[in-house]
């Protein structure tokens, strides 16, 4: 797999990942991948990441149903980055119930949330 | 500066950044920041980055004249990350002369470039 040879993963062996909504252009979400990861992403077509606070893979919307099927894959020119285009399942990303995890802006110096909620996470978690 | 506080700097005291471009909704780049670069890129309208190579910070442009206004900043929700919304000067934010870093697409198992060079990159970097 000679294209995965050429992503200098990290001291950690991992990648960034930034997943665009390939409707609405919007940043979704950034994640991180390791080789396995990135290869099942491929593999799958759907957006597979590598979970630092668990240590394993993570099979985006495993839980939620909140699944990115991957329309696209691009390499930045230092290689520190992947970018994915997808097709967002449901419109959200966000474990909060949001469209994207970038719903907090920067207004005149304090943290604003600004985008709704699409879904209570407890409805969206429930076993 | 409460605001700067709340995001939770990495182990070497940085976060991600990424760059979208305001009018194409492009990914332009990944970079980092430190404290000091966000602080200067809020206070000065333009991105500054921290330089993980040259240990020092960087404000985009300085020697392209490629400059990032920035339009706005988001947070995501883990503070991982910040997006910059900007206003790419000259439409370049590759070195390589290219609107964006990611320019290499996965195709058929191979990273194949498929955006033009915009300008020389000789003709940028030239004194």
């Amino acid at each position: 797999m000679s294209w995965l040879d050429e992503v200098p993963w990290n001291e950690h062996g991992l990648i960034a990942a930034i997943a665009q909504d390939g409707s609405s252009d919007r940043i979704l979400t950034l994640a991180w991948m390791n080789r396995d990861a990135l290869q099942k992403t491929v593999e799958s077509g759907e957006a597979v990441y590598w979970s630092r606070s668990r240590k394993k893979l993570w099979r985006k919307g495993e839980e939620s149903g909140h699944v990115q099927k991957v329309l696209e894959v691009r390499l930045d020119c230092d290689a520190d980055a992947v970018l994915l285009r997808v097709e967002q399942a449901g419109g959200i990303a966000c474990h909060t119930g949001r469209e994207s995890c970038f719903f907090r802006k920067l207004e005149n110096g304090r943290w604003v949330t600004v985008d709704p909620v699409l879904k209570d996470p407890a409805l969206i978690y429930r076993k």
